[in-house]
């Protein structure tokens, strides 16, 4: 069982600042991410990407204010759980918390920060009727390895940069491929869509546009997809596996089960110190609503400092907290 | 007459910002301090000092701040009346704004934007009956050209570093210095207390310890200051000058009397926009107050992010702004 302070659930760089207005009040802080490395999304999708609006920075590639954060809060000394997604909140009897990963990882707290930014990140899934019943079992959301593919007879839907990328790596592996749109011109860059178009009429892959697939059939695994068309006139197309590939959508994910009230997606704090319904509980970033809310990194950080001062007086309730400043004190360690 | 759509009352590092925050929106800005230089504070009081919590800044001078922000909003080719402290808010029929200087500087604009830290900063006076009376006439708050005082007999009260270091700097200049301070020992740097104390023992200067200066006297100009002992035993000295630098105490000013709601000497403003009692004005950084508020520089950064939303919709009353990612669009040109 891990002991700390303060468990914050989400390691990007809202979270991170949180280890450090937490860490400026003298509060431990454990930091748990799904996410195998810290800085989330920024380390995650966009790395090497400019960020143009984060204060005092003209211009930051996304892994270097993640690098710069990591140094901003060495010196109070956080721990992590990286690769582990939170799955329980178990409150105790004395007001504390007990958060339990997917791996059965512990953290004991006093306070739970939830700075998950858009949540856990799920494939959009086509609404067919037995849908669920052949996941695993030939429908997959995603390509991990393009060799389980080798000589099979594969069909992806999806019209955007990923339908189109894995449609042309895959024509090498597949047996037959097949790609189902259902519009006429695709969302993914103009090459990818001008080189799919190319193997169809070289006969290396089949395209089906302002098509959708309708149905799904097979004995125990998949079989066949049934394709309609606009006109209606429908196919059966031979299939051992369906790839539809309509990108992620972010989703809240075993959070949404811990009592907290939640708007469209995004949990409702106040804006006195961005805590939830539940006490002990603050959830600041992307992740939470409140009236004017803007999902900019800059305001996560602001929503930090605030929760941070809440925070201490939770875990402190005899003590009173002076507003100390950086440049007249320093920084303190732990 | 200056035209723009958002005047900025000061140019520290929230007002700054501000003008980023409102380019991104393709609004412009016109930015006004009693200041003669951009940066406000972290320029004028401390810009060689480290700051330790500026998000993704492990440590930076605050005079390195001021320039990246600075460059940050350079795009946006903001324009600036430095060296003037604004004086006069007219509100206009249309519901526009002309801001006044006490220089008489005009500038027409549609959204006003406080952020004026603490204020402007007035020195602390003693509670001395005639104190007004001398004003300009023997009275002074600062140092301002030291040769002023050569060969003259100079009364100074305080016991903080000012105090200290104008009683060493001018007892070379002065004909007779003394130093009244009501404690024993000194608030200041302890090398310049001891100064002091052995120039007092040199002969150099004088120095009353416990004591305060109770009343001043004179016949149109200052000829003398009462000094009380705290055995209540009092002197008279002979003097032309008094000076006493008890420190600076940070005022709204005129903004005082622009029909704000004012509470504790910070402006009162709601968290969904940071916007004032009175339509179209704003309150960001320092000055404002709302609960929960915290007097830090990466709450400025976040409530001129949402300010500048809100004046967009004031300025473009027909136009529905869709917040962009500077990851995604860059940032735009004014």
């Amino acid at each position: 069982m891990i002991t700390t302070d303060i468990c914050i659930i989400g390691a990007g760089p809202v979270g991170l600042f949180a280890v450090f207005e937490a860490g400026l009040l003298k509060l431990r802080c454990h930091v748990v991410d799904a996410i195998a490395q810290p800085g989330g999304q920024l380390s995650e999708i966009y790395p090497k990407k400019p960020i143009y609006d984060i204060p005092g920075f003209p211009e930051v590639l996304a892994g270097d204010l993640v690098n710069n954060l990591m140094k901003q809060i060495e010196p109070f000394k956080p721990t992590f759980t990286l690769g582990e997604r939170v799955e329980h909140l178990h409150k105790q009897e004395d007001k504390s918390f007990i958060v339990e990963t997917v791996a059965g990882t512990k953290i004991a707290c006093k306070v739970v920060v939830i700075a998950a930014g858009l949540g856990s990140f799920e494939p959009r899934k086509p609404a067919l009727e037995n849908l669920e019943q052949f996941e695993g079992k030939g429908v997959n959301y995603m390509v991990i390895d393009p060799e389980k593919f080798r000589g099979k007879r594969v069909v992806i839907a999806g019209g955007g940069d990923s339908a189109l990328d894995w449609s042309i790596f895959l024509t090498g592996v597949a047996s037959e491929l097949t790609l189902v749109h259902r519009g006429s011109s695709f969302r993914g860059a103009p090459e990818s869509a001008e080189k799919v178009v190319t193997l169809t009429e070289e006969g290396q892959m089949r395209l089906l546009l302002k098509s959708n697939v309708t149905a799904l059939n097979g004995n125990g695994v998949l079989q066949k997809v049934t394709v309609e068309s606009e006109d209606k006139s429908s196919t059966e197309i031979e299939a051992d596996y369906f790839i539809p590939l309509f990108g992620l959508v972010p989703k809240l994910g075993p959070i949404e089960n811990w009592g907290l009230e939640v708007e469209k997606g995004a949990i409702v704090v106040n804006t006195f110190d961005y805590s939830t319904n539940v006490p002990g509980v603050f959830a600041i970033g992307d992740i939470n609503t409140y009236p004017g809310k803007l999902k900019l990194i800059l305001c996560g950080f602001h929503e930090a400092a605030l929760m941070a001062q809440s925070a201490y007086s939770i875990i402190n309730p005899d003590k009173k907290y002076v507003l100390k400043y950086t440049t007249v004190n320093g920084v303190p360690t732990l």
